[in-house]
This record gives C-alpha cells, structure tokens and sequence, in this order.
C-alpha cells in the first residue's frame, strides 16, 4: 500500500495577459515556489505560443523538486471555463475561439481549468485571501476595466454559458459617458475604471481653472496622477474619487440586493486612492441598500500582494475543480 | 419490508398575503388535491393566527385521504429562508420578528420551510413550471410591487443572510422617482410595478389632452385601465408600456449580466399587458447587454396558473428541501 502526500502536490496557475503571460509553480499553502513569463503578443500563432509556454514551464517543474502537479488553472480575458476556450478576447493575439484548455492540457498531460481573470481572481481570494472561509461574496477588479466574480451558495457563478459576473459592463448611469470598446453607455467600466477616472479628471479640471491637473497634458492624466494631485490637497482631483465612488458605490448596493454577499472584495490599482475613493463608495453603498441589507456586508481590500494575485488564483482553479 | 410509495406523498404550501393566507396540499406532480384559505389581517396575535390555520387545514388533510404528508412550505413577504422567521414585513399584521417556521412546525408537527414569495415562486417555477430542468435563471414578479427569486447552479441564491433577490429595490434611475415605501429613489419598482406603471400614466397623460386616460379620476387609474385603453389605441397609454418596458428592459440586461441566466420568467398581472410591455423590453434588454449574451436568454411567462402559483411555490419548497 502506497500513501500518497497530497500536501506535497503542486498546481500551475498562468496569468494570460495582452502583452505577457505570467506563470507559477504553487502550494497548497498559496505559496508560489518558483515561477516565470512569457511574452503573450509575440506568438500570433496558438501553437507557438503553447510551445513557448511549455519550453518555459519545463525547466521551473525541475526546480520546483519534480513534485507531483495536479492540474494547471488558467486565467485569461474571455475564458470560458464551461468549454475550456478563449472566445473573441479582443487585446489577445489570437482571433476567434481558441480551445486553450485543450492545448495546454494536451501538451502537459495535465488536467486544465480556464476561467476569465476576474473569476481566476475571486477564487484565489476564497483559497489564499480576504475570503477564506466565506461562501457568499463578490470580487470586483479595478483596474484598466473593471471585472468580477460572484461567489455564491460556495461556487463561483458561472451562469448557463460560463460568462457571468460581467458587472463592469452593467449601467449604471443609462444613458451616459460612452464606452471605448462596447456599445453600452453609462457602465460601470467606463466610470469606475482607471479609464474611467483619468476621463472624469480630464472633464473636471476644466470646471477648476487652479487645479494642478491642468499642469498636466492630456495623456498624462492617469489615476496615479489624480491621486497624487488628491493627496496634495488638489480639489478637482478629490472630486474625481468623490464622484467615483458614489457611482461605485450605487453600483454595489445594487450588487448586494442581488445577492446578498457577506463581503464585496475589491482589487486593482484604482484601490490604492484609499479613502479618497471609498469614503464616498462605502456612503452611497449604505445610502441606496434597503435597511436590511445596511451595515452587514464588508467592504474589504484583496490579501493577495498584487504582484502574485493573478497567479495564484489561477493555482486556486486547479484545486477548486472537481 | 415494507416499501413507502413516495409519490403518494403530498406537500402542504402555504402562502401568506397582507389579507389572506392561501393553503392548498399539493403532490408531486403539481396537482393541487384540495385547497382553502383564512385571512391573514384578522390576527394580530401570531398564536390565534397559527390556530386558525390548524383548524383551517386540519380537514383538508382529511379530505385528500389522510396521505403522508412531507412537510410544510411557506412563501411570505420579508421570509428568511434561514432563520425561518418573518422579519419586519410592513403589510404583515405581526411587529418585528415572527419565528413563522418554528411556530407552524410544532404546531403541526411536520418540517416547515420558510422564504419569501417570490423566491418560492421561482422554486415553483423550477419544479413545475417554465424553469423545468434548467439550473440558471431569474424569476420576476410583477405585480404590485417587484419581487425576484434568482436559480445559480440549480440552487436557489439565499445570500449570506438569506436576503438575497431583491431586485425590485435596486436603482434603475439613479436619482429618479421616489418610492412610497423605502427611501430609494429611482428603483425598479418603482416604476415597472403595477403601482409605478398607474404613477407613469397619471403623469404622461398631462402631456396627452386628448388620452382617453383623462376620462379617469386619479386613483381609478391602475395598470388594467392602461392596458384597455392602449388596447384601444390611445397613445399616452401605449407610451406608458414603452417607457415602462424599456426600463424594465434595461435593468433585465443588467441582470443577465450579473448571472447569465437561461431565462427570465416573468410572473404576475403587469404581463397581462402583452406585447405592448415585452416588444420594448426584449428590445432594450438585448441592446443593453455585450454581444456575448446577446439572442441567447430566453424572456418568458411563467406556465403557473396565477391563481395556483403562490400555493404551487410554496408547496415546491418541501421537495426542494434537503
């Protein structure tokens, strides 16, 4: 009789991004041993690039001990975890529906579980982060977009074809700011984004002739910009947060009264503006939530250092998978 | 060995109303064998009210033949699936918090489940109506007010504190019209209820001199009035369903974004109004959603009859009880 370790077992989690693809070799611990990147946009090619990415991953597997690998997660943009396929991801080299799943599994030998980002992301957080132990929560990203996973009842929603939890392109001013890449006016994204605020600081600082953003040209206005020109005491900056977060804030009471989370977790960049961003979001959430939902859900910052988040939540996917 | 004949069991499902309380034993099959009913308003003590309902049902039992009886199912407005208590309903005659499931279970001594009646609906709707075999899908009801029930992964979503579902509150009109009951402006009840649907009307017939809605006094105006006379063609009355449908619309696009639901079941007397309410709001829902969901979710009646519905719902919740 044979006993094996399971703790000894590995999970691979890669990170597909637009212009590089991150890898990890990782515990069960969340500790991520050794791991790696590749370039993303160099390989137009789909069996390039799984070629690229398997000549990289080999040599980490070695240094990782020759441990046993259970599986491989992947998060990607438009990954659909139902079928396995990267479909029509606009800022990824590869055109129409790409059956990545099945590639990296084939070429591995080892079971693959793909999702989008932002759900590879709320997994992560239930397995290493701020929602361990929590069955019902959501995962909003804030960064360049917006993105989201939906924790519910323990299982990530996935919906009936695998694309659920697309609240950044929910309206929530109808009728609004347009979009740069979808159809929808008014959504989350286009306010609540790092897009989103560099625009409404560029509309705002023309209403205050003394604000230093207008120190700045046009393409230099970032969120890392605003807050900066925030922390100095800048008022047209502060507003820009002002308004931001009571949009996000509107956005996730309405989130709440869907599904009643025990907390809302928020990643990305944009978090980094502190207060100044969620002192409004966290008084318009209350504000717009029916007195039975008021003062229960968490506003919580992720746990996991974003350098590592991506990578380990798509870890996360290979030991959630059944 | 003695075999038991599960499906010569019934469930008993109980569905209480501001005025009345519906009860009615129900099979596996959905057939409703015998049924009754008691006001509900008459009883401001819970104990004379749960007596009522003893002495109510207690002859029905006997009159479908004495068969087993599974367990108890309730549908109330503010029911928490959870806890089994009605917490704070304000068209209840009972203060506070009511231990509705405890109280009916000892007096009847069977298991009882508790939720609120537009997550009972959706569980009807799953067990014997439109939702047959589907997992994922969103349940509206649109009547007096607007209630929902939403289905993730074949389940139910209760939420963290069973509060899930309650889309009718959230904002569709940041800023918009006030609510006669909650300090919400701009949500989805009120204007895509019964109520909002008779408060649009009042207001766009002041724009239409010639709206046969004129002819009414304020308060005989009600959405069965707007459906006659858009049915006769007047405009103010057809503009009343358009607005109301685009809307509704909107905030569909919304959702199915959130879940990525199969279908969306719509229930109660505001779909009387047919095509005069639906063609805006498929309309507005598929031009609000990303192209990913769009021409895939269904946008359906539920197949319950109205008047069978709540019992049916109820009823529902004792096999959907583990």
């Amino acid at each position: 009789m044979s006993l094996v370790d399971l703790s000894n077992e590995l999970a691979i989690g890669i990170d597909i991004g637009g212009t590089n693809t991150k890898f990890g070799l990782v515990n069960h611990r969340g500790q991520i041993l050794t791991q790696g990147d590749i370039p993303t946009d160099k390989t137009p090619d789909i069996e390039d690039y799984i070629e690229d990415l398997f000549n990289a991953l080999q040599p980490e597997i070695v240094k990782a001990g020759n441990k046993p690998i259970r599986g491989i997660g992947v998060g990607a943009p438009n990954g659909n975890y139902y079928t396995g396929t990267i479909d029509y991801a606009p800022n990824l080299p590869w055109r129409g529906v790409v059956p990545l799943a099945k590639l990296i599994g084939d070429r591995f030998n080892l079971p693959c579980t793909l999702t989008n980002d932002a759900n590879a992301a709320a997994v992560g957080e239930m397995m290493y982060g701020a929602a361990r132990g929590m069955k019902d929560f959501i995962m909003i990203t804030l960064g360049t977009g917006v993105g989201s996973g939906i924790v519910a009842n323990g299982q990530l929603i996935y919906g009936h074809d695998g694309f659920a939890g697309e609240l950044g392109h929910t309206v929530i001013r109808p009728g609004g700011r347009p979009h740069w890449s979808t159809e929808i006016n008014g959504s989350l994204e286009a306010y609540c984004s790092a897009t989103g605020i560099a625009i409404t600081a560029r509309e705002l600082r023309e209403r205050y002739p003394d604000s230093t953003l207008n120190n700045y040209k046009s393409e230099e206005i970032n969120s890392k910009v605003v807050f900066e020109c925030a922390d100095k005491g800048d008022e047209a900056a502060r507003e820009t947060f002002r308004f931001t977060g009571q949009l996000l804030g509107e956005a996730l009471a309405n989130f709440i009264m869907f599904s009643s989370p025990e907390a809302i977790i928020l990643f990305g960049g944009v978090i980094n503006a502190g207060d100044y961003i969620m002192k409004p979001t966290r008084e318009h959430m209350e504000k717009n939530l029916l007195p039975i939902f008021q003062n229960k859900v968490k506003l919580v910052f992720s746990e996991l250092k974003e350098a590592d988040a991506a990578i380990l939540g798509a870890s996360a996917l290979v030991w959630e998978a059944k």
